[in-house]
């Protein structure tokens, strides 16, 4: 299956996602509002996208903690399909999170094991999203052998698998030959010159390296 | 040193959180704008507390776990003089986060070790938040000798301890001994049937035993 094409919004402002969203919402296939807008500009910002685009998945990037039942009503209830739970949050809190919207996805940050990954399955959540990030690939890091391992351990786990962080249509083929799920790209749609056509472009490498 | 008594507003509304805060605010040392009211409302939240508490330390829990520079320049710019960042968040996110604000506190979930916690010190981060997660609490788990141990733990590597999760003037007294830096109180003090009267006898508790 194609993996899908998910634009990361994490601006400042809710106008200024809105002017980057514009010319790609209906490109990519999901929507995400990341944890520094929603931070900012609190369900509002989700409200705003899904009202934008009602066809397309809407993600709360809340890489939420705790409370997860009130945090996931809150989401589901301003438009969002699905929202991210950190991995450090307990169990209960995921299950908790699970039974208020459509679906939970686990973010992926700093420690976690095989063993982790198992109960979040028993627990009916199967998205997962590997991150580089930001401050890490800023610091100089980046994708390697030791990253696509453990995406593919999770692909053989069960999970459905975004990967994000630095991506762009370049490193794309970097994953040729694993199940990834979603990518998530940020900047490298959002601060293109041409925005629709950074999205296309990327759209057009996951077609020819996934078809 | 007398332990700080800090409110946590996890409401949905910013409406029902300053109707929370409005009696109690001025008793309490440190005011925080609780990681589900930032969701909804975004940095209006901590904004309108800092406005009616200009005096009282406003903490933003945030719970960054990416992009910390970033978060917390908005957080500080929007009035906190804390913010939280979750325990599997880089060093890279917690150090570039705590050039931005005054200071950062690690928010205590899940998995960490005492090499987790002595590379936060490293990196200039002597705060921490302990926590019986909410949704542990609802599945029955309390306060007991792991969890002291590990508050202990930490106080003695130099942190300020900050512990949170199902307190009341009751289990105040288990921390007997301990040098607690701030107890932080939610529906203890919110749902009080007269939340003033809750949080005096909380400060007054917290002096009898700490005197």
């Amino acid at each position: 299956m194609k993996p899908n094409l998910q634009v990361a919004l994490d601006n400042n402002t809710l106008e200024s996602a809105l002017a980057d969203v514009r010319e790609v919402g209906n490109i990519v296939d999901i929507v995400e509002a990341g944890t520094i807008l929603i931070l900012q500009e609190g369900t509002k910002a989700v409200k705003s996208l899904k009202a934008l685009f009602p066809n397309k998945t809407v993600i709360a990037d809340t890489k939420c903690a705790d409370a997860g039942g009130t945090v996931a009503k809150n989401m589901a209830d301003a438009g969002a399909d699905w929202m991210t739970c950190i991995c450090s949050a307990t169990i209960p809190t995921m299950k908790a999170a699970n039974k208020e919207i459509d679906e939970i996805q686990v973010e992926l940050y700093g420690n976690w094991t095989k063993e982790d990954a198992q109960k979040w399955l028993d627990a009916g959540i199967s998205q997962a999203v590997y991150h580089q990030s930001r401050d890490a690939l800023l610091s100089g890091e980046t994708w390697g052998e030791k990253d696509l391992n453990k995406v593919k351990m999770l692909v053989d786990m069960g999970f459905r698998v975004s990967v994000t962080g630095g991506l762009n249509v370049d490193t794309l083929k970097l994953f040729k030959g694993v199940d990834v799920y979603t990518f998530i790209a940020g900047r490298a749609i959002t601060k293109a010159s041409d925005p629709a056509k950074a999205a296309t472009d990327l759209q057009n490498e996951i077609k020819r390296i996934w078809n």
